[in-house]
């Protein structure tokens, strides 16, 4: 049983706008989390940028976003807009932090429990800290991405707005690669995938290791076995899974949440896959797609596309990373967390 | 009336070790602070890194300066660092940070007061927060390096260690520069003194700007205008004064503190300074030094050393800039405190 009168502070960074206007992966979350619990009837109040657009109760100290703010000194930005949060404490029942390791220096001088939501390890060297705080309450983006020497109260997955990637029912041709052009993301495997089964891959993405895109990439920019059209939006990303018949996605490091693997199965397209990281957790194997371990075993997967039922797809997607499942899994997280806290009470 | 039991935290920075090797103002004053707090009978925990060196309670988290540590993350290390003291706050009577504007955005969380010193305004981005934080104890450094919009108990001034600077009674025959090389120190300006004086300058310190020293400087450095002997300890200080007639410190923006015009005035060395920022402060017009506004005045006031008694700068360093009267100044600032304290409690 949720209570619903209890009162939510969410945290959000301040790198960028919450909602941000093009990146900010953990502002989107942040976003996506406070409207789905106003919408459920929380009273929720957003620590955000003070341009944030959001239904909730927006509480802001800081003007924009650094990233956004040429005039702005991030660290600044940064201690101003935490400590805003933990001052007003007394006036929540819950902090829900999005701000990696500095908010959890504030946590002991507060009686308001806080729950942070650990977005991902940036270095080993921020590990101390999470460490020092680990009778605090965590949250993993996915089972893949816990660090083994903390304890969680659950995985929550990111969520994606399903309203964004319309189901698409028939299958295109081509194979799609959407993501950072960097070796950590396989695009070198994808076009190897695409030689070896005579499909056409088209590349989207920001071009973020320009070496590697010159030397193993660009060579193969035939229009035959592979495309680049550069970075999309969201319509783009539409119109390229209208034309896929696989989205390929062979990284070449642990994934910590493919985001880009539940939209493509979002909109019908099943997912070919390396088994690193949380790839596993996102994509069923055999059901919205293949989970592989070399180039050669993705073509073999492509040749059972076939078994892949598209309503499948999207039907796990709306069950495990919707917006929705997202929101319904913090919420038990907090009816955790509330249980906890009156436990201690007692 | 000083209360002896009073429970002091000293929270030095963990940029270098305290007291530091080489550099290091702000742990400096920290450790010159600390010692002088413990050998007058307070109970000071001092928070600085693990290979610090005090004869009070030591309190760390970090092993060594960040600064001094290739695999350290100074970010992790400060914000470790500042909340491991203010998670102890309770065990203190009063926090004393030398920790800038980021300690202060854990100030409200605690009960203990806490008392910053304002080294000085790295940048007028960080203002926002010693504006935010203004119902806080604040001491500046000088009259001169005050915000205009804050509030302050005091100046207190660092003091430096005496035993460091012994007097010399007789006056030498050069003249001396001691800084950093860049034009903020008007180093070019002491050269033309010394062209117009006749006199030759010795000029010992740190290049901070090379296109500067190469241009306005190395042209001169001709062994009778001038000569460059490279940066100094402090026996290398000691032989410059004994070589001075007197110091010259024509600075072309306002100074925070001029620590080296009180060593200069400690081993009975007059003080020629530009009266900028804090220079008046240190230097008493007349008496151990001349201010003065140009060159020509101060190619003026080289001709009236004579009037200066050595002594009498010695005395005036003992009065006003030694650790023992930082240390006493510093104890009226707790008094102060403490009893602003019991009258809010009243």
């Amino acid at each position: 049983m949720i209570k619903r009168a209890k009162r939510v502070a969410v945290l959000s960074p301040v790198a960028w706008r919450t909602p941000p206007r093009h990146y900010g992966a953990w502002e989107t979350v942040a976003s996506n989390l406070t409207e789905g619990l106003v919408a459920r009837g929380w009273a929720v109040t957003l620590f955000a940028t003070r341009d944030s657009i959001t239904r909730a109760r927006l509480h802001a100290v800081i003007d924009r976003g650094y990233e956004e703010d040429p005039g702005a000194d991030p660290k600044v930005a940064e201690y101003l807009h935490i400590a805003e949060a933990f001052e007003h404490a007394a006036e929540f029942d819950l902090i829900h932090s999005h701000y990696d390791f500095m908010a959890l220096s504030y946590s002991r001088l507060i009686q308001t429990p806080v729950l942070t939501t650990i977005h991902g390890f940036s270095s080993p060297k921020i590990m101390p800290v999470y460490e020092k705080y680990r009778d605090g309450y965590y949250v993993s983006i996915s089972d893949a991405d816990r660090a083994p020497t903390l304890n969680y109260l659950a995985t929550v997955y990111n969520g994606i707005d399903l309203s964004l990637y319309p189901f698409q029912d028939r299958a295109g041709h081509d194979l799609v690669f959407l993501g950072r052009i960097h070796p950590d993301k396989g695009v070198h495997l994808a076009i190897e995938v695409a030689r070896l089964s005579g499909r056409r891959l088209i590349i989207a993405g920001i071009v973020q290791d320009e070496a590697y895109f010159h030397e193993r990439i660009e060579p193969h920019l035939d229009g035959q076995t592979a495309d680049y059209i550069g970075p999309v939006g969201v319509a783009g990303k539409n119109r390229l899974f209208a034309a896929a018949s696989a989205l390929l996605h062979l990284n070449t490091i642990p994934e910590r949440f493919g985001l880009v693997l539940a939209e493509a199965n979002a909109a019908g397209v099943p997912v070919v896959a390396m088994d690193l990281g949380s790839c596993r957790e996102v994509v069923a194997d055999g059901q919205t797609g293949f989970l592989v371990s070399t180039p050669g075993q993705a073509v073999q997967a492509l040749g059972r596309l076939a078994e892949i039922d598209r309503r499948a797809c999207r039907r796990r997607v709306e069950q495990r990373f919707s917006i929705a499942s997202m929101v319904a899994a913090y919420e038990r997280v907090y009816a955790t967390i509330f249980e906890l806290e009156e436990s201690k009470c007692r």
